[in-house]
């Protein structure tokens, strides 16, 4: 994941911690794109007062994942589940070609794959 | 939960934010369940700095989950692995008993069970 992808998604994750301007300059920078002066003018204050918060917020959001580790875990999380949906899938599948469509069998997968859709949100 | 089961939850997931000293303190009273006075002691300081370190470790901790909720989403992470960890169990017993045992379903549903497994412990 490239430097601006990681930060994007931490700010998903920490967003919260930083100031609300901190997080309004972060956001217009790492999700609009919008560059150091279009955002100097937005928040009337200088191009260096803007690359200084997000330097700031930058190490926030670094220092807060190495400590609590939550996006990483998260990912870990997301790539589990995207296993578990194609194999509750096959388990569907499986059950209607090799054993009639059990109506038990199915109906514990298609349990499953709700759950699965659910923790997807969390 | 009651108040001190919470906190000592709080503080597995986001006590690295924390001073180590102040980590230590806490841990000692929501885990070990020490008093004020014997952390105290442990610590050279008065049964004063020992309860506003509590106090302040505390609302951090507190603040901390408000604003990214982690938490509770893994609560209800844990919640659904439990379920799903019967669903697949269940596909498996199923299949025994109705298909024969295929063994792709089997393979499957053995895969879904590590799968959870591994998430049960992330």
């Amino acid at each position: 994941m490239s430097k601006n992808l990681e930060i994007s998604y931490l700010l998903d994750f920490y967003g919260e911690v930083l100031t609300e301007k901190q997080r309004d300059v972060m956001y217009q920078y790492y999700n609009e794109d919008l560059s150091l002066a279009e955002i100097a003018e937005n928040f009337g204050i200088t191009r260096q007062g803007v690359r200084d918060a997000i330097k700031r917020g930058e190490a926030t959001l670094i220092t807060l994942e190495e400590k609590v580790g939550f996006a990483k875990r998260y990912r870990a999380l997301q790539d589990s589940l995207e296993q578990m949906h194609a194999l509750a899938k096959n388990i569907r599948f499986l059950n209607r070609e090799r054993c009639g469509s059990d109506f038990e069998i199915n109906q514990n997968a298609d349990e499953l794959l709700a759950l699965v859709e659910k923790l997807e949100e969390i």
